[in-house]
């Protein structure tokens, strides 16, 4: 495939192709979602290190393009620190069944989206649900900030949390400022659960405090609130302790 | 005074007055450092909202100047939607004695630093010690990520990890993947305890583990490490937990 056909051009949240800026990312891209990849493109700038040796024997082993081409590198990524690319096509995954699930409504920071993705890795929870309203999960910053995690995790979106509510099933832990439990202080379900948490701004919306257990992170009246990503890993962290 | 005669100009490090952009960074300067405070300038796009006059009632109060000045904040700004700066002169904080401490050594990202800040406050712990090569804490981008938490803290710097080694008694509880304490599954002392975290990319150096006990917070193989942020957070949450 010549990369002049494909005439890449910066991502759009429209385009049916997103990108994985830098080593560590595309190597995740290549090692789990190998079947989507088009291309994979270099810099000439790019030092062959061991890490670039082990990205380009995969590539090889799964028969994966690799092009050096400094024209579309630069035109493709604004850091001048960029020295591979890879070129996907977006996908859709199915969650696994019988497994939790983190849910995140509305969520809007792309970098918050990206940490919460590594740190789900990271306590080994791979089913996310996003309800939309949200922040475009193929946008490079997002796949950037998850460092390659994306590819690891199976993303089912919703267009409403009413449709989210009409389908799933699971025992549902909503983590509010509100929440009548306060986390370290009751014994979760380990199976089929929902970890459930609002937009940064506004939070959940009241009535998810009788849609099952809803919870609160006890902080000190210092601040309003703690943060998303800080808040997801607490809990991921407590509710996979003793596993 | 006139603002004319300040000349204020863009941050830079070696400045003696740094800048907390928007309305709610702001607040908490004039609630927690209000005699460090130079002037409060305003755009004229501000709309008087609940939480200004509250802000302008307060000024008043501690008889701190007011102006408003579309063109300092169009200069001293980036983003177009900041319609509020407080100008301060910068400061040096003392430790309170015999309470615990959070220890970073050489953090290297403003964002990291100011979520940290503002998460420290969540759980009640003020004393921050930092180990330079470091970020500049008073640089505006790590004060709104700390949406003024930092001015509630007392944060004392060390100019290397000998010079804080040397110095501090305290007990000291050392996060790192080598850790030999799971967190979680021991007990922490309550008071004069250090919690030391090393740098975002490289961690803590390995004769740490020699200096009081090491912890790690348990992960999957699936990634290589928790981003320091989220770390510090589920650290604090145990620490602070039967408090």
């Amino acid at each position: 495939m010549k990369l002049d056909e494909l005439k890449l051009s910066k991502y759009e949240k429209e385009s049916e192709i997103s990108y994985s800026f830098g080593i560590f990312p595309t190597f995740e891209l290549v090692k789990k979602q190998s079947d989507k990849i088009i291309i994979i493109i270099l810099s000439s700038k790019l030092i062959i290190s061991k890490d670039v040796e082990s990205l380009l024997k995969l590539c090889k082993e799964k028969n994966i393009e690799v092009k050096y081409d400094d024209k579309t590198i630069n035109r493709l990524s604004n850091k001048e620190n960029c020295f591979v690319i890879g070129v996907f096509k977006k996908y859709q995954t199915n969650l696994i069944c019988d497994k939790n699930n983190l849910v995140l409504v509305n969520p809007s920071d792309m970098g918050n989206m990206g940490t919460i993705m590594r740190t789900m890795l990271g306590f080994g929870l791979k089913n996310l649900i996003i309800v939309k309203p949200a922040v475009d999960i193929f946008n490079p910053k997002v796949i950037r900030a998850s460092m390659g995690a994306i590819f690891s995790l199976n993303i089912l979106e919703y267009n409403s949390i009413e449709e989210y509510l009409f389908k799933s099933t699971n025992k549902k832990y909503s983590f509010m400022l509100k929440g009548k439990n306060v986390l370290g202080q009751f014994t979760f379900d380990k199976r089929n659960v929902d970890l459930i948490f609002g937009n940064e701004a506004t939070g959940l919306p009241d009535d998810m405090l009788n849609r099952g257990e809803s919870v609160i992170i006890s902080h000190s009246r210092d601040i309003d609130s703690l943060n998303l990503p800080i808040s997801v890993g607490i809990a991921l962290y407590e509710f996979t302790k003793n596993n």
